[in-house]
């Protein structure tokens, strides 16, 4: 006899506070079911843990590092078939603060300031008129956690007002990034389909197996887009680990079960040698800015 | 009066033993003219350096790592015009080696194993096998370097036969990495041009300003490539900091003077509005693959 689930499993990655975490929460305020939050290590252990059930927020892409190559690679592992899907996505604007225990009145006080290594380069500009010592933490909702837990005035954090939050700490100084208007998109994964609302986005991965320095191989296998006048979103090339042999990652705007859809999928597949995988069909929501709040 | 060069100095990523460094030795052993090595901290020193004159190889792209975002952004920051021009390309394979002094004579003796946190990575599967600590060290260069200056027997670097040799050690397990066949690809670059020998490639790098969510834009873009029959070797996805806001770096087999390839660039210069940096024609070398020796 199998165990009646009360809740549904959502993985995120941890710990408690990370921007994964926070898009979580705002995929969540459409569901009409119980749901629990796991918090896992990696983004491949929230999709290896879908893989056995419930539903999972992973990262897909960054405005300034791009890719998230630890999800398409999960994906690549599946050898184009799994039986997880993505079926929605959400922008999540990146903004990193300067955040500390309430008691803190200055700037000044601060000698030390944690964050993950890549908030602490998008904020050169604001630490180098600093004097501080900068150290590094495996996230930045983990620094944030070790603020909370240190007993002194001299140590900040470098992390999201969500984390802020989540710790029940202060934000000394709002938006100290290099460069503002930075957003993650990210994606959620599970075993159901979503629905065509005439406004959707298909993600897939394919290769072009023995074609990888045929004449315009890619160009051929993407002009069925134009063919449907379907817009193509994004295109990234996946190095496979030797030089030159890529897989595609690809995101265009249609369902896969719409007309259009089902003819570049059968386009796709044929031109890929079956080696592609349909990710999902979802509303889409990154590119569309006005909708970034 | 100005000061008359002896040699022609050529920048390379330090220390001495990196990739760069012998893929520099590489690319020297065409050239009839003197020259001196001088090494730099960060690629980007690299191509600061030789704007103000000399040359420089810098890596471009890594059959796992895919391109190197260090190097495309300092063509990003040129502002589509630069007298810099890329003036040749070539493989190296790269292998992880475990390298010790001359005087260790068996895996037993090692505790720590030093090594640029990458090529840690890539061989994890023989680090699983051994009771060591691994150490991070800035490059598998440094690492040798390391090991080559220290007075015990429990040290070893991940690191090249290159760097092996450089600093006098040995070579104790070849050939460690998880996957075979990785490589990665170096740009020379320099003030002069390659003129064309009939099998040359060309690299560019533009944007398509406010057309990002157009129809196919990309795609209309390249068709240009099909129309001159001139394959594509190499399309990437840029991130430029705002989501969905790309450059595209494109690599196609033809020479920037010839016919095909002045209507490629004139169509190109059109589609992006002047958005488009040349970063220069050279003979092909990198997909080259029975050339990889």
């Amino acid at each position: 006899m199998g165990v009646i689930p009360t809740a549904l499993s959502l993985f995120v990655l941890g710990p408690s506070g990370t921007n994964s975490h926070e898009a979580a929460k705002k995929f969540t305020q459409g569901l009409y079911y119980r749901y629990e939050i796991n918090f896992c290590r990696t983004n491949r252990e929230v999709l290896e843990s879908c893989l056995k059930g419930g539903m999972g927020v992973v990262p897909i892409e960054n405005g300034s590092a791009g890719y998230v190559g630890e999800v398409i690679k999960f994906w690549l592992s599946q050898k184009y078939s799994s039986l997880l899907k993505v079926i929605g996505e959400m922008t999540l604007p990146i903004s990193h603060h300067l955040i500390v225990r309430s008691s803190v009145k200055s700037v000044e006080e601060i000698k030390e300031i944690i964050s993950h290594p890549h908030a602490l380069e998008q904020c050169t500009q604001f630490l180098q008129k600093l004097n501080v010592r900068t150290i590094p933490a495996a996230s930045t909702a983990e620094a944030a956690r070790q603020v909370s837990q240190s007993r002194t005035h001299r140590k900040a954090a470098i992390a999201s007002i969500f984390a802020a939050r989540t710790f029940g700490l202060k934000i000394l100084r709002q938006k100290i990034e290099n460069s503002p208007d930075n957003a993650t998109c990210f994606h959620l994964v599970g075993h159901s389909i979503s629905l065509p609302t005439g406004k959707d986005k298909t993600a897939v991965l394919f290769r072009l197996p023995g074609k990888e320095n045929k004449y315009g191989s890619l160009l051929d296998a993407l002009s069925v887009l134009k063919e449907e006048k379907v817009n193509m979103s994004r295109i990234h090339s996946i190095p496979l680990g030797t030089l030159g042999s890529y897989a595609f990652y690809c995101e265009f705007d249609c369902h896969s079960e719409d007309k259009s859809g089902k003819r570049i999928i059968e386009k796709l597949k044929k031109e890929s040698e079956n080696e592609l995988l349909l990710l999902g069909s979802f509303p889409r929501f990154c590119e569309r800015k006005e909708g970034e709040k």
